[in-house]
């Protein structure tokens, strides 16, 4: 049941090479180089990656990758000088020449850092074999951002917070874990209107504490706020008027022809805490959390293999919506 | 296809006995007499008709056959020295000393003011054969209100105008129609939130018309009402959004679990419109009709056979949709 709670969990390594600049103060042909040495560190891997240079690839596609979370919205913005490792099942990433000349990510399904954090500390190993990497013994992994020394490791988990959103929980949340080192963000329509109930919780501390005691910290916030969302979606479901919004949205989803993003994700939202809730019993949440990627905007046009305009992929969205659910 | 823009015919004819005074200026012994000279008038009708003291009824079951239009309300708010005659399939009805000592009254299904007066004439003949009918030579039927001297006969359509609701015309085709004679009025929930688009078109001249004249001059401005309608409405569903809407409509009617009357009719009436169009497909303009009248609070306790709150009847209400309309 609580497994509902957290959705993925990924670890994220940044790294940098010996002998060259940060990125952001490294010529063209420094990056080329960078970019080359990866590339034949990332093949020497146990791992198979596939390997290519962000300018081949179509703005859509970019897109569509940061709606999958596998880049960040930063590295789709420019592709000059810029390359991508990706596992098949997209679960192991690498950017190159991001912020820094590596970012490892690995994410996994639910609330699995430790399985995550194994196989991107393998892939670091591996890599550190083979490439030189900046470390300093008092400042641990060299990084761009001095924010990010140390261990150079963000865990993050993104969780469905349906409850906590309703009763309108999650500001106070997001103070007290601020002060305890941790930072929580709405993941999708961060604006005012229709938030997503969908967060990311992230260690903001990475000197002076090691991978693994960041993680377990990080894994018990993350049991403290699934009891929390628990409790408290129970005791919303106890109201008709509850029970009643939340059946009506799968209603809604199954039959809307036209439907925004933002509508589509606070439904399925009430949907997701339908269905750990024995409301709804006609889909799954896995189910959902596809949809919920699916149905953003590049995402829909790759999947369609054309550019659309709003309205049609409203349209087109309702469609995919109603398939899947069905 | 027009036809669904019609709901239900109604012919109502007053008539008043000679030598009684009209109901409001008649003693309690004289309203007895009255509905005893009626009853046996009616027990030697051609038709069998069910005879009851107002008296002997639930006031639920009155509020009930308001709800079912086989009533009226002004009737049901007293019931001393009232009667009805009702036939079992309640397209025929006779109050007695409503305003006046008899109003006859026949419904029928669709266009049909034509067979509804046939028949409420035939009752009228039979009746006239065994009571003294008090009429002028030119005054013509003597009635309490001068308004229905004359022919005293009332002829109405009900009719659902959607397209026309939602396009805002209602009032000014009012406005034209009360010049010429007619009046129309919104059927259920009249008041500024949530029109029903339930209206009732009705006659206002009963004196120097014959009742044939009468008929035929509503059924034209029905038929025309039909033609703009239905034009109204293909425009209408021209449009996406409409389509979504009519089509979300059903959704929500399918898996709501708690809702109020006024909402539930404004839903039905767009799941009506989607059904002449083709939108929606799995329910019928006759199953809509029935949900409507089934759904009112009094309807719905008197099928449940117990007294309901406000919140007890929006879940039976959601119950009942549910289960007509699957």
């Amino acid at each position: 049941m609580s497994s509902n709670v957290a959705v993925s969990s990924r670890i994220r390594l940044a790294r940098n090479l010996s002998g060259y600049p940060f990125p952001n103060r490294l010529s063209d042909s420094g990056k080329a180089e960078v970019v080359e040495k990866v590339k034949e560190a990332v093949e020497s891997l146990s791992t198979k990656l596939m390997f290519v240079e962000l300018s081949d690839l179509s703005q859509n596609s970019l897109v569509a990758m940061v709606e999958r979370h596998l880049i960040s919205p930063e590295f789709a913005g420019s592709t000059k000088g810029r390359a991508l490792a990706v596992s098949e099942d997209e679960s192991i990433s690498i950017m190159i020449n991001e912020e820094d000349h590596l970012r490892i990510q690995v994410i996994k399904p639910g609330l699995a850092l430790k399985e995550a954090y194994e196989i991107a500390d393998r892939i670091d190993t591996e890599l550190s074999a083979k490439l030189q990497i900046a470390f300093d013994k008092n400042l641990g992994y060299l990084t761009q951002c001095p924010t990010n020394l140390g261990t150079a490791m963000r865990a993050s988990v993104m969780m469905h917070l349906g409850a906590l959103t309703e009763s309108k929980s999650v500001g106070r949340i997001a103070a007290n874990l601020q002060k305890l080192g941790f930072v929580i963000r709405g993941s999708y329509g961060e604006g005012s209107d229709a938030p997503s109930s969908m967060y990311q919780l992230s260690n903001q501390v990475t000197l002076g504490l090691s991978e693994q005691t960041a993680i377990d910290n990080i894994e018990n916030i993350v049991e403290k706020l699934m009891e929390t969302e628990q409790s408290t979606l129970e005791s919303l479901m106890n109201s008709m008027e509850y029970q009643d919004k939340i059946s009506r949205s799968m209603g809604i989803l199954l039959t809307a022809r036209l439907i925004s993003f933002s509508e589509a994700v606070k439904l399925l939202s009430n949907v997701r805490m339908g269905i750990s809730q024995g409301i709804i019993d006609n889909t799954t949440v896995e189910t959902v959390d596809k949809l919920i990627v699916m149905i953003q905007p590049a995402s829909l046009m790759q999947a369609e293999g054309k550019d659309l305009t709003p309205a049609e992929r409203d349209k087109v969205r309702a469609e995919v919506i109603k398939k899947t659910l069905r």
